[in-house]
């Protein structure tokens, strides 16, 4: 297809296309969007965070060797010359580089930008090639626990903002993975493989991961039902404390210090009043291979039967960024990722499949004629109102129709119009009406801009 | 020398980097460039903008025939299977798909976002090969010279709000260029080389830029040296009435049909009151290939000498949403763009040399603790201020000390320190520190939430 348009070499033949996985948002899909990510900047900053950027892409070598089976996702640019280069897969690993690059040991930061996957793209589901992500991540040697459940709390406060219905975020260590698959029999060298396994829980029943386990990946069918009895559990203090009763997890010592570490997890929880949104879930494994501690993921539970799963997820790493420095210094981080564009869907879903009006334009006042050769008098008008930061409009025909101004500015939600007209002018008086009440009051041409200043610019 | 490293394997040897013509932006850079967006963003909502977003890369094919010479700067993805795709080099480009795509005729868009360009970058100077632009563009078919003054407008809204210090828009336009081509005896198949030797002359002077006329794009000495009479002019309505009146200009009608539209532009020019801010200058030209009416340049003229040059770019492109429309059917268009890198370079470089503080968190209250063993006090207080919508800090050490906490108030400019002390939570109360005045009152406990939003919120 796409060959024999080169062939033709016929620019109607062109296909009229953004590139599959990627959408354009138009302006009503903006104005839901730029809300969703108020609310969620608004939450970041109020836990003290400052904001960074980088590069939409990186050194090829910078992503190499982060993703673990994902690495084959990410996408390259071609090599025109000079340094190969890869786009930004997610937003952790440019902040650890980042970190590294400046030697920065202590930072709150949230970074809101998008990043890259050349996935199956299943974009009714809000899952696409280009996305955006929102990045909060503290990074820093602090007392254990403390940060991790702060951004939890984080979680929970967004995902309670944006208003989306019921919510669990689930939790589990990955130093409690690792000591509950040795108890089980599983082979080191098979840890990353059976979490990956383990991770796909939430979306596929356990006889088909353990099938994938046992046929795909080699594991021991008694090894496999044995790890099958541990990710049913879910739980809160009271399964790290059977937990701990386990015969075999008892004796393992990384799977106790991770329990210990979730039992002052789960005290915080208690203290900042989460403790209803957090469930220790064994299930939870999370596929990537930079997390060392906590991992969690935030999972609406009552989206009409859509089923939109995970919308928030990440964790401890305190080694990435070691891979970075040159003498391999360690800077513990704990972070989390807001998937808004499966927000984003059910946000819009919702205000679309509602009656409510989305403005798009923060216009305050229509300038308008009432009648012919006004065009200069209206552009003066509204260059008046710009010159007082008022948001005016005009129509940019020479002549429009009085009924079609009013009704731009009714369609559009402009709450004001100006009318201009011969006698006014005359009288040294313009016409406000009031787009909703369609009220109008005539107000002397030298008070104009204070008056709509009082009148107009609150309801924009 | 990348060759030598993957040979090593060695992970220690990795280069510690952002790609070539790109940077990082820290917290002090994005508060300031913030600064500048919402600068730039409330002029375009004052005009009643909209707001739409693309993605980061086009359909190889779309970007194609659009750039002229500097195509050879598009920079493409590799290809990994599927579609050719290559990043974004500017954002009209994008935006006529856009229209063309969802058959709009009338829209009026602000767009910013990052572009893309394999350029020498000269970082000193602000030129990167990542970049943002901020367009604004309005597209349908409205009478002559309104839209254009109104964007022209913007751009003279924005360098003042700015306080850039003085500068100038440079306007010209490109049928004028076309017929004072013709009347100086340039063929019409060099008309576009010729023009983007003109597109030099801000940067070099006219002996070289005849030197490339005459001696590598092969114009007669004489034509040229008539070409070098008109592009020293400039000036307002007297030079349109000068040119009106030469004597080979007078016969063309393409150059009197857009001296004539230039005079209309004037007009509107005067009745917004930015004249003094315009100059129409016959050595503008610029290069891109789609510009068909009117073209504009701000530049600032008072910069101590560092001469930035321009920092605003555009103009009319009448027939580039045509080009993607299979019909072939065309929608008006004229915008702006601003080239916001040289401008965050300036800004810059003045905050960070006066004494201003730049803060990089909104935080209102930091949490303190005068003892040990408060850790659960201090968390559960910062919890009531989240929930409360306060922005609200704690150190993340289980037991800091007083001065420290108080100095990292200090240092990042929280306005208010809540000191919780084991005698003051006998009494039932908090000492509020203010972090300027170092006064402290005592608040009941009960009262505290209450008075911290009074107290604090606004400061921060």
């Amino acid at each position: 297809m796409a060959e024999q348009e080169d062939k033709a070499g016929d620019q109607q033949k062109f296909v009229l296309k953004c590139p599959k996985g990627t959408r354009d948002f138009d302006p009503k899909q903006m104005a839901i969007r730029e809300g969703v990510f108020k609310t969620i900047t608004d939450c970041f900053k109020r836990h003290g965070a400052e904001t960074i950027d980088t590069p939409v892409f990186e050194l090829k070598e910078t992503l190499m060797g982060k993703y673990g089976e994902d690495s084959k996702l990410i996408y390259d640019l071609a090599d025109q010359g000079g340094e190969l280069l890869s786009l930004r897969y997610d937003l952790t690993v440019p902040f650890a580089r980042y970190l590294a690059m400046k030697k920065i040991t202590n930072i709150k930061r949230y970074h809101i930008a998008k990043v890259y996957r050349r996935d199956n793209p299943a974009m009714t589901k809000g899952r696409y090639r280009e996305f955006y992500q929102c990045d909060f991540d503290t990074a820093g040697a602090y007392d254990v626990m403390i940060t991790d459940a702060e951004v939890v709390k984080i979680v929970a406060e967004i995902l309670s903002d944006l208003e989306l219905g019921d919510f669990v975020i689930k939790v589990n260590h990955r130093k409690f993975l690792d000591g509950m698959m040795a108890c089980c029999g599983v082979p080191t060298e098979k840890f990353r493989t059976i979490c990956s396994a383990i991770d796909k829980l939430d979306k596929t029943p356990w006889e088909d991961v353990r099938a994938e386990m046992v046929d795909t990946k080699g594991l021991d069918g008694a090894v496999a039902d044995k790890i099958g009895t541990f990710v049913k559990l879910t739980g809160r203090g009271e399964l790290i404390d059977k937990l701990l009763k386990d015969d075999s997890i008892s004796k393992n010592e990384e799977a106790v210090q991770a329990l210990e570490e979730m039992r002052v997890f789960f005290k915080y929880c208690e203290t900042m009043d989460i403790t209803n949104r957090v469930s220790f879930d064994l299930s939870l494994a999370r596929g990537l291979d930079y997390y060392t501690g906590l991992i969690y993921e935030g999972t609406l539970t009552d989206t009409d039967g859509k089923g939109v799963g995970s919308v928030a997820g990440g964790g401890r790493y305190d080694d990435l960024v070691g891979m970075f420095d040159p003498s391999g210094k360690k800077v513990p981080c704990v972070g989390v990722s807001i998937g808004i564009e499966r927000i984003f869907s059910i946000i819009e879903a919702r205000k679309f499949a509602s009656e409510e009006k989305i403005r798009t334009t923060e216009t305050a006042v229509l300038v308008a004629s009432a009648q012919k050769d006004l065009l200069d008098e209206r552009m003066r008008l509204c260059s008046e109102l710009w010159g007082a930061k008022i948001n005016a409009e005009m129509s940019y025909k020479k002549d429009p129709k009085l009924l079609t101004q009013i009704q731009y500015a009714e369609e559009t939600g402009i709450p004001c119009v100006a009318i201009i007209g011969e006698d006014e002018m005359k009288k040294g008086i313009i016409k406000l009406r009031n787009t909703k009440t369609r009220d109008e009051v005539e107000i002397k041409r030298t008070d104009f801009i204070d008056e709509v200043k009082k009148r107009c610019q609150s309801q924009a």
